[in-house]
């Protein structure tokens, strides 16, 4: 059973755009066991759409397309669609109280094009937009007496990502799987920090040409992380979650210094619980990082509960007035530094009132580097109550993957410490 | 005349790797004047590829290929190829020496495998590769005596983006405007925010209308940004850019207060840019947003000409002792309200010695929400060095987008008021 993707938009096609949609949504289907056979981009063009969903409809069992739902003149998929089905739009009740209650709730003023969103083609089963006032749209496919497949299912959903993740998540792939029933697949990853791919793949090695035929291992890199994901297939998910957790068990035992976490969970979070668990309270003492660190910390709902707040010292003088650092030690040493990066440490632990303290200070380029300090040199320290542990790392030549990286590298350096 | 993309690859198609290639490609092929019609992803498999290329090659006048060309058992693309166009593979010197030349200037060592990348059809003209081993492959369309064309171009690239773009650049794209001569084509982008699409379009739509045939108009809304691009064809580009100017003028007399920028500039460019030209210095004091604007501000290079730091003040305590602010407010207003935003502003003002501050208090949720201060209530204001300028927001209720939005609107209020 195949599915293909159909992403609809000129934005695309020019280039303006990545289509992290598609990628997103195939690795969603993939995960819940099923296989993307295609992915298709086309235009914002009438006879564009008809075209590639006569082709993926005559391929694939389901067609998945994104795009084109918006209230503007340049948005015609759903007009398409119509055409397609031999359908007309209905004004659909559920619809238009669905993108009320919306616009009730931002506070919003509706407009006649917003109105206009909640005709329907009649076709269709209506697929719930919470997020948005564009509805997806569901073209059940057709199967004979004698039970064999007609034609394929086609759902509409909008091209706004976080709209559409929520209504693949939400609606679209549990009602696949009641449809379609995938065989049973389970994945599972390992999340690593502090080491590159090919250096964990050495590692690793003997371990991984042993598997069994079932479960295969797949390297994820990202920047400052290694994602391993397993994927075990088979009759029963019990019986896979058996087998990956006796591999997990032993990769565990080869590379325990680089984990630090599981499957879809985030330094930021794993930081977060711990100090939750510890009643600890946390504060950042930032410079090159410019408060990524505080970004990624607040980002976890109910930070609040930990999370005191930060100090980003960009400028030297701030980082004496505010931190208490010393300006004979920034003349010694330089900003970037050992004594510096600690006292920044140190500083905000008593000033911020914090158990726990993070601090960086480097430089992240592209310009300000010296022969003794190139672009990368990155000092952190963490303060805890008992002790200020610091750590120098060289990383590479890139400001926005600098500051990522130094992030993952404090938080990392943070948990072991706690 | 349409040039189609063929991305090959199981990678693509498990959501492995996001598929930058095709959006790099659809851009250059843009900015050269060419048309994009459609971009297909489809697996290593000889059938599918088999497919994809007679698909293509009926619609477009020209199919560039990328992927299946490397040394390894799953890169099948020039087997596929050898079948469609009923060719064989020679061994090629000039492929050859280009590979030898690579792996004497790196020292690697050359095996037999890549011996064998020297092989090409003998029905296509080898594309140099001067990044890496797989030789591009470019095998012409064929035309008819009385010059109707009979058959597209079809040209294969490497997957890696590097050797791709290289390749594109150096060749591809050249040859493509000799032998196609396409027309000019300018796109420019207007961004705008504070206002949703279908608000805009109703101010925007008597003007929509009326737009020369040349020009058309996409809304490309994100999280708190709605992007308005303009693309023009015709014969001149300077005549096209004449034209689009005007249209702009119109645009920008029907919601001057929306626009904050053009093309590919983010608000902290802009900002970062304002506060140069002034000599002016910012810092931020914020408390939802977590740092957020600070890393924005930051992420800019050179942004340590004007930036001078950020107080982070999540808890209430921190709010007064770092940034000043009075216990009587909090007390009577609460911590999300007009008067403790404006004194967070002057506090940070005054202690990170700074000419301008962006201060921010809200509640991001998903928790902390009262009936008369739902999740989403913000309140922004923005200390100069002559005013502090106040301003409610009402977001929605996901965290995430709540945190962008309160910064954009807190960046776009800086800008205004710099």
């Amino acid at each position: 059973m195949k599915i293909e993707i159909v992403n609809i938009g000129n934005e695309l096609l020019i280039g303006q755009v990545v289509n992290t949609n598609a990628s997103w949504m195939a690795e969603q289907l993939s995960l819940a066991g099923f296989t993307v056979s295609r992915v298709s981009v086309i235009a914002d063009g009438h006879d564009d759409i008809l075209q590639a969903l006569e082709e993926a409809g005559n391929r694939a069992a389901v067609v998945l397309i994104t795009g084109g739902l918006g209230p503007t003149r340049d948005d015609i998929t759903k007009k398409a669609l119509c055409d397609y089905f031999d359908s007309r739009l209905v004004f659909s009740e559920e619809s238009y109280r669905d993108i009320e209650k919306l616009f009730s709730i931002r506070k919003w003023k509706m407009t006649e094009l917003n109105r206009q969103q909640a005709f329907i083609p009649d076709k269709c089963t209506p697929v719930p937009n919470k997020l948005g006032t564009a509805a997806g749209m569901w073209f059940e496919g057709k199967t004979s007496k004698d039970g064999i497949r007609q034609s394929a299912d086609y759902v509409s959903m909008p091209g706004v990502p976080f709209e559409m993740k929520a209504m693949m998540t939400g609606y679209v792939i549990p009602r696949l799987k009641e449809l379609y029933h995938p065989g049973a697949i389970v994945h599972r990853t390992v999340l690593t920090q502090g080491a590159g791919e090919s250096f964990l793949a050495d590692l690793l090695e003997p371990w991984e040409t042993s598997l069994p035929e079932s479960i295969s291992l797949a390297y994820l890199p990202q920047p400052g992380i290694v994602r391993l994901r397993l994927t075990g297939t088979g009759a029963s998910e019990e019986k896979i979650n058996g087998l990956i957790d006796e591999e997990i068990k032993k990769m565990e035992g080869l590379i325990p210094d680089y984990i630090f976490g599981y499957d879809e969970e985030t330094l930021e979070e794993i930081v977060g619980k711990l100090l939750l668990a510890k009643k600890g309270t946390l504060a950042t003492a930032e410079s090159c990082t410019g408060g990524y660190i505080a970004h990624l910390i607040t980002s976890v709902p109910g930070s609040s509960g930990y999370f005191r707040g930060s100090v980003v010292a960009y400028s030297n003088e701030l980082k004496e007035e505010l931190l208490g650092v010393l300006p004979e030690s920034i003349e010694q040493y330089g900003a970037v530094s050992e004594t510096v990066v600690s006292e920044m440490a140190i500083g905000a632990q008593t000033r911020l009132n914090a158990d726990y303290v993070i601090a960086v200070s480097g430089i992240a380029g592209p310009d300000g580097g010296t022969p003794e300090k190139p672009v990368g040199t990155t000092w952190i320290a963490i303060a805890t109550p008992d002790q200020v542990i610091s750590r120098h790392v060289l990383l590479g030549d890139h400001r926005g993957r600098n500051i990522r990286r130094a992030a993952l590298e404090a938080m990392n350096l943070l948990r072991k410490s706690i």
